[in-house]
């Protein structure tokens, strides 16, 4: 396999590095009372003594804390990162340190280094694996099908990557069990909406040092994302507008209030394009045409190509890095239409972004945590395929947070619970 | 059978109410542009020739639209009211004057009287049944199981009716299919999210002449109908409460903005109280104990249980009409507690209530109007039990509804729709 | 001078009517707890002992509750209503019970009956003036002039009286002192945004028995009152559409994140149209002839001459009674324009109507009532015009609200008070 | 005088400095079309022939654009900054770079330093101020007040400037005519509202990684910038909280649907607290025992008085930096409270900040440029003392601006404009 070399055989300051990312690390923990419990929990029970944990995740501090709290409940872990853009070195460093973890993520790698990078890790010979994006499962059923045989299971963070893995489940192709995260109540509300949707536009704003009241701007797919993106957009003041493909999506943001039209109709008034659909191609060459000078460009789905940068770089005259994080594409008749972080998510790949923020990635990484402990507890109790996060998990999890924030909540009584069980009982 | 006599033959004035329930119905109409674009439809294609239709709804205009419609697609329609106090007896004789529909709803009956309608409609030996909070389907299965052979099925629009209908199919004693229409993604976020919570908060401010903004707002539930009623009031400048029993519903709420504590606490700061659980008991004695002088109480759940007024009623010194739909309870200690509409589902029972906005019983009526041609089309291919809207008539019925009201929106290209199949394609 | 007949002498059941607004003010008074604390004052002060008040404002039961108040300071009040439309005959008989009160205030009077009325109550040869549209200054300063002498002050309601009073004063036609009650941050916050908004919405809203959700609802003007419709109108989910004259406030409103655009381009896209102006012919024929089929047009404004509806009867082809408080003016194209109230006050004149919520009118009539004991104790200090509300007369209502309802806030410590009272220290 | 440097003798490497400075504003101008349409005015006018403006503003991409536009309508410009750590080292050279301009900012000078810039370009005898925070203002008249003969006027820029050159005029000590820009409506909407609300914001997020939903935000002062903060805060789904001084404030919060409480009520709740009042001693030692572990302090008032400092340092065991612009001060009992960006005006001292939107700031500055050549042309028409800005200017800045957004509003017509003018016309 590959001789790819862990982060700290890369860098030339390892200590400083080390003691940077840990900084990092402990400002995350402060706030992640979910993983916290969890890892109190795990650190006494050591439930994945023996397990072989493979992991490709943005590595930074947040995800950090996630690998710690797997690792101290036994597991070995290695990990590398889901997007060349994404690592931190020094997090990546500090994890390095930890006698169960090998990482290797560096920040920067090319394709190559990227997928390199991944074999490392496949090279561990993961009993579970850990996805954001899907790359380690793709990798291994394409590659490593001997693997398949010793893995327990799976967890997959993103939209993407469950979107994706439905695909191959639907398919056949899926040969070992896989918790779509992504799908849980806990993950959709908090990381998405709240999580993408603050992130995004907080990047967008401290990369631009531009304002969002009184702007047009076009949130691409109403899903959970689109709608966070929305949501807190229009609560900036912006006049939010609303591009979809599917009726009911289109249907709800229209009775939210929103603007609903066609991408090549928002093209012609908005100030900023943000695209949160997961699919590719949403802005092309026919909206580029249209737009006014100085719009913002800026994708919050998964993969880069939300946007088509071909085409903008083909139809342009002129193309600079305006700023840090935003390259403007000057058109022949003057216009610039200013991308921003690339195309690449918004949140984690602009040069001033921090990721999702901390509380709605210790409500995920706390879920991601319960999947990997019911994969080793009843891993034999699933089928290869996707599987829905069991709903006691997630319930758990939103317990621990609640408890957590000191937020006190009613149960039912007894009398309520047998109404509700009851169906005899009439008007 | 029954010997329950039709509307027409219980008023003094036909005529006059005939008319009257038309002028009411033809404004529903102006407003129902997918209800018009069905009837245009089955009127073309006579597609219940032949069939009986039960009904068991809250019968006034809007509902009348979905009937008249089902009777023009050739259905001999028999109908009665679902709530004693939500019969206008102007529409129930419009509806009697058509040709194709018997309707025994009248306002205010006693509960002899409402099941001896139920009967009635039962009378007509139905093969379709819709209802509105089960009482048609609980009623066969209870006392006419003979006519469960030749019923192709039926259609179930609320969400306590679809509660009761699983409790009874998870004890096997569900014996025809029925659409659980309240379960739909139009029926859910249109009609519970933005009808219950417009008109509740409507029919509450016109009933006591009193203002939101500043007001503590408690909402006892948070599914759809509660996050309407929150959302709504909050948009009127409320501070919202929200009480719960489900953690990930609780936390939800909270990472809204909401401030989210038990019922007990709940009751000494609310100024205003709603109850959205579909539970009972969830505001009782304890709780009458703290609340403060002048509080408002609001039922807008399906029963009136939710609200104990029973032990409102024993713990109080005395008990009035303080404004039409408005009863003050007196405390010995002089504090008053006034319940709206007797703690009937306040935006049907209070007397200036309209019940739900007709452009969202439009979405959901259209929703079973096309489950109901379902049925007659495929009704075979429905085994016993209670089923999903197929998602199908759901996303035609947001199209038709984008159409009326203008709104374009996208499609996939083949690309995008090949890449939404496909799970090959990488980072 | 007239010889027009207080309320009681027109009324047949003059007991039962009596009763009736009695029920009605107790419900006022319930949650009035700032006119509560005021009137507790007067009892004990009795400071308008010898003073006559004559009053024209809407004489509903939140107004009756500031009638009493006065009387019950020690004043002879007599009073008549403001608007044709808006007097509830019960209150007013209620009031006309009182031994201070003389009442001749009358629902529907025709325009003759109006005018005898205002003058019945200008022959009671008032000392104090209280407003709700000025038709007593204006009155008495062109027919009674040899009042003035004897009167100390007056205190107007509204923006429109307060216009119309700053324009007399401009032209140094204003002979005795006035306070601009309407121009208190008190009133403007309260009354107008919270006020006018929610009860003008609510209003609509179980007139016509349709939702907001999704609707273009057009504003036009956004002074206060337009600010508290479209923050309203937004928080139920409409997508909100401003058109305005004044820069500035186009701007505010852009920024807010409303669309702005001229009335003309407005008319093709607007479901609901309300207007706020203050103005006239803000809605006219060259824009009906641009409306889509089934628009509402209401009027938040003081007169019904924002909506042209000469020109809207001349366009069209049949005009009926939709529904109560709706008039469908149909046009030759099949089209139908509904217009809510006839175009008057909405919040006072649809038949469900009630007027403001009654906690905005407690504030605005505590400032009220403190703007008359301040001509009674400091009248001589006032200068004939328009005066602004002294800001401790406001301050201290603000004050007795708070405490009312339990919120408690910070005062500054002498180190703070230095510090503001100081220009002398630096970064 | 002073010999204090200009900046481009204090750098090393000027012209990369100036290109990268350059590179800034560009960015800037793009995003600024009033100035640019002002600049286009001044550049063809040259209405500063013969003019020395003194300035002391935030040194950093958006002023400069005001700088030059200034320099170019003829005057020549003398500039420093105004708080040690919002100078852009770069484009303070850039701005050194033009022929007209002079800048003495650098970045991180100690107090001494600061003063010398002051002085030196108090040296250049400007013919007129430009201030934010009122420091020329304040250092001429104590030690230079023999340049006050040839001063013509100033403009002050901020809310806090203006309230102490307010105290200053009352005192009779304000000796030449001072702009209160920070007044209009234009500036305290936009700028405070707008701009300080979401920067503010947008710059915590950005340096600390967490998220706005659910978190308890307690705004400290309900003025502009507090309600800006408050709105925007909510607008993130934050359950916010405000403490006031002022019961008229207090209340409006109230109204708004906000917690109004103590500042030591809240100091146990709040998960974030932001002091917004341009008072001093806001957050004291009492609360800082109070909070939870964890909480963040920030300021967005003037000056970094608002949070006492000294006694949390005094009262922590530890005090270490958690992450680039967070000071976490650790307690005996083992609670951090971590200060963002030192207790200074977090949207310009953080480490990330970008200072007010580019937008926000185009509407200030469009109407600091009217005010100065305002001062240029009528500047006799001006007594000593503080002066509000003519409503034509700031009306016209918002003319300019809807123009270059595209929006187009309505006009008054000819009986409209009558009709407000008028007083006679009646019910």
């Amino acid at each position: 396999m590959s001789d790819y070399q862990r982060i700290s055989e890369q860098l030339d300051d390892v200590a400083d590095a080390r003691e940077e990312g840990r900084r990092k690390m402990d400002w995350a923990a402060q706030h992640m009372p979910i993983l916290e419990h969890v890892r109190d929990e795990f650190t006494a029970d050591r439930p994945f003594e023996g397990e072989r944990i493979g992991m490709a995740m943005h590595v930074e501090a947040k995800t950090a804390m996630l690998v710690e709290t797997l690792a101290e409940g036994g597991a070995e872990v290695a990990i590398t990162g889901c997007n060349p853009l994404s690592t931190h070195d020094d997090v990546s460093a500090a994890l390095d340190s930890h006698e169960n973890i090998t990482s290797y993520a560096k920040r920067g790698v090319d394709d190559e280094g990227y997928y390199a990078a991944i074999e490392a890790v496949i090279g561990h010979e993961p009993t579970i694996t850990v996805d954001d994006g899907m790359d380690l499962v793709a990798a291994i059923h394409e590659d490593y099908p001997e693997l398949i045989e010793t893995i327990i299971g799976g967890a997959e963070e993103t939209t993407t990557g469950v979107h994706r893995l439905r695909s191959m489940d639907d398919d056949g192709a899926l040969e070992y069990p896989v918790f779509a995260v992504n799908d849980t109540p806990m993950k959709r509300l908090f990381d998405n909406v709240h999580g993408t949707g603050e992130s995004s536009l907080a990047s967008i704003a401290m990369t631009t040092n531009l304002s969002w009241a009184g702007k047009n701007v076009v949130v691409a797919g109403y899903g959970y994302c689109g709608k966070g993106v929305a949501k807190k957009a229009a609560g900036q003041n912006a006049n939010v507008i609303v591009t979809e493909v599917e009726p009911r999506r289109a249907l709800e943001a229209h009775m939210e209030g929103y603007e609903v039209m066609p991408m090549a109709e928002a093209a012609e008034v908005g100030d900023v394009f943000l695209t949160t659909t997961g699919n590719r191609d949403v802005i092309v060459d026919e909206h580029f045409e249209k737009m006014q000078d100085g719009v913002l460009l800026a994708n919050a789905g998964h993969f880069d190509i939300e946007i088509d940068l071909e085409a903008l770089a083909e139809r342009s005259v002129d193309h600079y890095e305006a700023r840090d994080g935003v390259d403007a594409y000057e058109m022949a008749d003057g216009r610039r239409l200013n991308v921003i972080a690339q195309g690449r998510l918004v949140n984690l790949a602009a040069p001033v972004s921090l990721g999702h923020p901390v509380e709605v990635m210790d409500q995920s990484f706390g879920v991601q945590a319960a999947c990997v402990r019911e994969l080793v507890d009843n891993g034999d109790q699933y089928d290869p395929g996707v599987h829905d996060v069991p709903d006691e998990l997630d319930t758990e999890i939103a317990e621990i947070k609640l408890e957590a924030e000191g937020v006190e909540f009613d149960s039912l009584t007894e009398t309520q619970r047998e109404y509700m069980d009851s169906w005899d009982q009439g008007t």
